[in-house]
């Protein structure tokens, strides 16, 4: 359980009315850590696609709202896989802002071919996340 | 448990390059469908902000995803209250496209103030939304 | 220079901090509009895509903004075209609220084919919006 | 003419179904450059709002798309303030990848106070950005 953090300064357009980050825009932080996740192992997502038409769609995904963010805030998103299935994987979320923990949450993914059938994780994508 | 229905056409900036509908917007979709179902009740939400200083932000939210949606697509956004405590309240969503159910989720709310203090759902919102 | 109107229920997901509609939604606008357009005179955007493999990427795009739009104002969107080139259209917005113009824009979009080669205007879609 | 760059990695949700980026997203692009433009100098947007209760609101803004950006590329976006009046400003944009000027486009601001009004541009920012 390794975890992986990314940055991100939250922009003018993540804001709302209330003043904070809108609720939708944590799964977009979401897309961004595992996709930071991926690259620091060594697997460029893109290529994932691009040459192994191998898709990740999102399954099923959940977040927890403790406190707010605010415009300007540099939020860290860590990332970490907490599941792992013959086809399918979870990854783990916590949002934090100067240390304080303000959001937690998950996305399952299943590997799917170009055609949209479900294949099982390659052996080498699954030894890398390891 | 009354639903209450909300129909959205799939917009070109809702798709990604996938082809189907990025799945953080199944959450802006949840907030219209929630915004409708108030106004049915009777219940206009940005009155409830404006007038009575009252706020329901996002205490938690899920969807799970069954089948993608594309553009141009009209999706009903189907939505009820499945839970309501002293000052919660969780609504729960079914998203279909030609009478398919495509996607799932709820979201909960806290009652707060514009001070960010929880506060008891009030006695004629409660009322209305029996 | 027919004009076709579209009607949009301003979202809390399209307000940022200031309490107004952040600007480059207005350009998400402008696309709902031109699909619209389309639909009215017969012609189904994403048929075109999806069928005939024609696209209209944007060239350009630019937006006037005169006084603010807001949470769940009914915004309406007139459109028409402006100038129309032997490869290339503009299409012309104006948005108003209770009737009152708040901004105004336009996108030049291109005609192209799958491999991303400019393309005429095929005879029917120039017949069909004349 | 100073200018500065920002870079910022395109994310899956800024794709559309065309595999590029949708275009309204270069506005976005826009705004994290303008406010970091103005960070390197000195100025935090943020205080500027939060502490003087001056906005800068946008009155105007185009861009011309020349070239399309992918998902995963780095884009880098170039700013610099073009025109300067008693009360307003112009920021010019230029974005690249890889050296490639894909899009230029710009923004015009009102300097305004918390009711709304335009002001002139206070001193110390006018010499700041000189």
């Amino acid at each position: 359980m390794k975890k992986h953090t990314t940055r991100h300064r939250v922009t003018y357009k993540e804001t709302d009315q209330m003043g904070v980050v809108y609720y939708a825009n944590y799964l977009v932080w979401f897309e961004i850590a595992r996709t930071e996740y991926f690259r620091e192992k060594g697997l460029v997502y893109k290529t994932l696609e691009d040459e192994r038409r191998i898709y990740l769609p999102v399954a099923e995904a959940g977040c927890r709202y403790k406190a707010p963010s605010r415009y300007d805030d540099i939020v860290s998103i860590s990332t970490w896989i907490s599941e792992k299935g013959s086809s399918r994987m979870t990854f783990s979320y916590e949002v934090d802002v100067s240390g304080k923990v303000i959001a937690t949450g998950f996305t399952k993914h299943a590997f799917i071919n170009s055609s949209g059938k479900p294949i099982p994780i390659p052996d080498d994508i699954r030894y890398i996340l390891e």
